[in-house]
């Protein structure tokens, strides 16, 4: 009999595929001792499972390389590394010798490192550490004959059933055979939830007991639209999803005819659709989605997960070819977005008490000039290989804005004395995300280019609610007439400037959200590419004007519920 | 020859008095061990410096319940609880018959203790190893022959010196002897500069240096007002700051003839002075200082530094007592404030990322409802007793505010029914201290009878920057264009129907915002205690019609600083 699981629908779509669970086996083993002349057969033994560790390490190292670029496959470089390390192989084979079985030895030598990069404690040594947990589990699962999930060697069409993914697991996910997953943990803006949906494969998040409910090879529907899981779904079920896969089949067929249209509603007003991106391997979603251009260009892939900063050259690179394949639609660049819960080993950042109300992005792009310069040089240097603009994070005040402004000049005047071919006319615009910006922007669209909505932090600091903390998250409401009356403000300033005014987070791609985007007036939404065809078919069916009348009304709002049921009420109208 | 130290001014005044510095001896000792012939008479070397220090520390107890109540004294209750404990003591006894010496020996048990309660990590076993860790010191002190600094002992006249103050330093401090204080570390909002205004003592924080320049008994200047410190005053400096205090005195005494005043405008509009309180002691302070009535009551002091939680006959009683004491003076009373960065022992409170956008205030209230509902109990009971008013802190949206005042509504009910007598028109206001409330304040004013501008938290969250946090303090900006027009529309909200909107952080005692408060038409300010009567002085001066020219003009500014030029400006004409 089948079994229904409610989740939080996490990325949308259909999947009907046999559970793969990506469930730990148990790695116990009970202690024991060998004699010593056991121990050189215990050493061989040992060296087979790291002969055969390395093998599955390597193999999982290139696919990710492949799949998803090199930046997620250095993690596996770091793990092949410390496999080959003397200062970690030679003291287990020691301790084999004076009479310890192989387990035993690795498990020994394994806590020795773990206590040790521990009592170091900061960010860099966690990661060591991390690193050891991770390749000691792989050679104890070999020395035990146990075998680890592995997310890389699927093979055939699965649906990933787990407690909750790791950014390595879902670094090994292939599309091909990952049909969607489902997971215990977890929210809509969970990472395994982000991942999804930048995948585009169904999946449904926070069901709790998933685990507990399927068992491997049972056959499982993932509803991620509706947030449903069907557990050992029986002959009809699968039918009545097979139907309802169709349908979303073909409205997605509908949905690509409108890949080259322009974004239009029904009074003709156009508004550009983009789509975020976090590095230079997902442009081809977004060309593939129809995006008119890219509205967040994230850059702290290149930071993240590595011991040193990226060069200017390395970072030219990466812009130019964004750059390039996006011929000359926009590339809205947002510069270094580090600090809070963004950590960055190559750089001492300070342990904060109030992460997300602290040193990060432009503030610590402002006390880091040369790290700051570095990137500026690369994207001025990047400018000349296609339309580029260049948006500053967390701005609270204009004199934050004009320092960074000025460093920028600063910098193209260097390039240009060198002779470096650099573009004039960059935009340069700026993150709205903290109310302060919101507030201000009558005064700010004196001096940006543009602007662009961060909703995800704005809701944070304007509901003084971390959306991270589930005993507050209840606190962060898009659709609140608070929220919405910043960006009103927002919106009319900018265009009492002539200056465009545009949204990229996670309520830019939100279709309850998107009548009321249209009839506050955002020139630009930008999204997951996935989101992209959805928005403009959705776009295509408001009229602005009945829109404005609804943005009137929820502006005069009390709350969120009222908010919702006007756009419902509005909608239902069409 | 004296030297001049620049630090932060704390509070104001003038003080001129011997050095007395808090700066701890050197506790270190050689490890030795004693044979058993000797270790009888270490054992009893050990019970003498017990006694002396019980001894001590029953006189610092008694002291501190005497100077500043019960509640500061509990933690040297808890101190004279370790030096009964057979646990602790026993064992270092055992130690020294083992051939330890008792200094050895101390250190040892003491030491395992510690090690034991990290472990344990919790807030509770924190404080534990904080009581071991002091008591530990005050022993070894005696048993080495040297002298803890002991600000309680001091019965001179002193300008204490330190790195930085504890909470359990400045509880011991006496006003009669104890004339101003410098310390190294600290800012204008540190936990020691908020000890100095309240207790009315002149005093400058981060000087970075003034423990090594200033030796035990030179002559100190401290001027609270300017932020100086000379080290080390000759007869001609010491002589310009005694007229200087003397002019301060006549200034201060012409102040105290404005005791019984109204607070008025050189246009005849009168505006209410209150004074913040934290505790029922300070009710004297606000009587003597002339404040109109107590703006804000925290709540907090029942709370906290306890292991049970309070009754609602001990709330009852507190809250009673104040009202009783201020007469028919309105009382407006704070409900918990916890979490963030205040824990409570009593209560198990999630250990968050971001404790300032978590789970704190009216969130915690309406999550702990039978913690509330003792509150707001003890609340009704005492409201027979004086003019109460109550306040909910950390209100975001009108739903959360809507479950407070129906809990409230319950309770007075339940009351009623149980013939208990409770006020029937109490009136229930909000702090307006996230920028949620602040922007739909319209709304907000439709159902709340009156609104308390908190500064401190709704500057924090406009500008997104812990103001705890050094590296991003820069954007704490009390005069900041896009804070003012927040204030602004309270203000306008309020009054649009016919509700009162007060102010209760540091920027309502602030003399550079005051022409600005007056202008934006704040009804009520509630500060320091020792700040009440300049500010009245000032409003006296003022012309609120001018001011409102001044706020048009500061609400069209692009930032801080154009600000505080006008702010200048306009008052220079005065």
């Amino acid at each position: 009999m089948s079994k229904i699981l409610k989740g939080i629908g996490a990325s949308d779509g259909i999947a009907i595929s046999k559970a793969y669970s990506l469930v730990e086996p148990d790695l116990n083993f009970t202690k024991t001792s060998i004699d010593g002349s056991a121990s050189a057969d215990e050493v061989q033994k040992f060296k087979n499972s790291l002969h055969e560790t390395k093998v599955e390490v390597t193999k999982i190292r290139n696919y990710a390389e492949e799949t998803v670029g090199p930046e997620h496959a250095a993690i596996f470089e770091a793990h092949l590394m410390v496999l080959d390390d003397p200062e970690f192989v030679g003291p287990i084979e020691e301790k084999i010798t004076g009479g310890h079985s192989a387990p035993q030895a690795l498990v020994e030598v394994r806590d020795q490192y773990l206590k040790t990069f521990e009592e170091m404690d900061n960010e860099y040594m966690r990661e060591r550490a991390a690193d050891i947990k991770d390749v000691s589990k792989r050679l104890l699962a070999h020395l035990l004959g146990r075998t680890l999930p592995d997310p890389a060697s699927i093979d055939e069409e699965v649906i990933i059933v787990a407690d909750d993914l790791t950014p390595s697991d879902t670094a090994q996910l292939d599309k091909r055979f990952v049909k969607g997953f489902v997971t215990n943990a977890g929210g809509r803006t969970s990472h395994s939830a982000i991942m999804a949906r930048s995948l585009e494969i169904p999946a449904v998040v926070g069901t709790k007991e998933v685990t507990s409910a399927v068992n491997d090879g049972d056959i499982v529907i993932v509803d991620g639209t509706a947030g449903d899981v069907i557990a050992g779904a029986d002959e009809k079920e699968i039918k009545a999803y097979e139907l309802k896969t169709n349908e979303l089949k073909r409205e997605r067929e509908t949905l690509l005819e409108l890949k080259d249209d322009e974004t239009e509603t029904q009074d003709g007003i156009t508004v550009e659709l983009g789509a975020n991106i976090g590095t230079p391997d997902d442009v081809e979603g977004v060309l593939a989605n129809g995006a008119e251009g890219i509205g967040l260009f994230r850059t702290e892939f290149l930071y993240m997960g590595r011991d040193k900063l990226p060069t200017e050259d390395e970072q030219y690179e990466a812009y130019k070819t964004v750059l390039e394949k996006m011929d000359d639609k926009p590339v809205v660049v947002r510069t270094i977005d580090i600090g809070g819960d963004k950590e960055v080993p190559a750089l001492d950042m300070p342990k904060e008490l109030n992460p997300f109300l602290g040193y990060r992005a432009i503030r610590m792009a402002l006390g880091n000039k040369e790290l700051f310069r570095t990137q500026l040089r690369a994207l001025l240097r990047a400018s000349v290989h296609g339309n580029l603009k260049i948006m500053f994070p967390m701005i609270a005040t204009i004199q934050e804005f004009e320092e960074a402004k000025a460093l920028l000049i600063e910098c193209r005047d260097e390039l240009k004395a060198d002779k470096v071919d650099v573009k004039d006319d960059i935009e340069t615009g700026i993150m709205v995300e903290i109310p302060s910006a919101a507030i201000l922007a009558d005064e700010f669209a004196k001096v940006v280019d543009f602007f662009s909505i961060g909703t995800n932090d704005l809701i944070q600091y304007t509901f003084a609610a971390d959306r991270m903390n589930e005993n507050v998250s209840y606190l962060y409401q898009p659709y609140h007439p608070a929220l919405l009356r910043l960006i009103d403000n927002v919106v009319k300033a900018a265009h009492r400037e002539d200056k465009w005014v545009g949204m990229c987070g996670e309520m830019a791609g939100d279709s309850t959200a998107m009548p009321l985007l249209i009839g506050l007036g955002l020139d630009e939404l930008s999204m997951s590419a996935g989101s992209v065809l959805k928005a403009r078919s959705q776009i295509k069916n408001l009229k602005k004007t009945d829109m404005e009348h609804l943005v009137e009304a929820a502006l005069r709002s009390p709350d969120s519920d009222t908010v919702t049921a006007l756009v419902k009420e509005y909608t239902e109208r069409l």
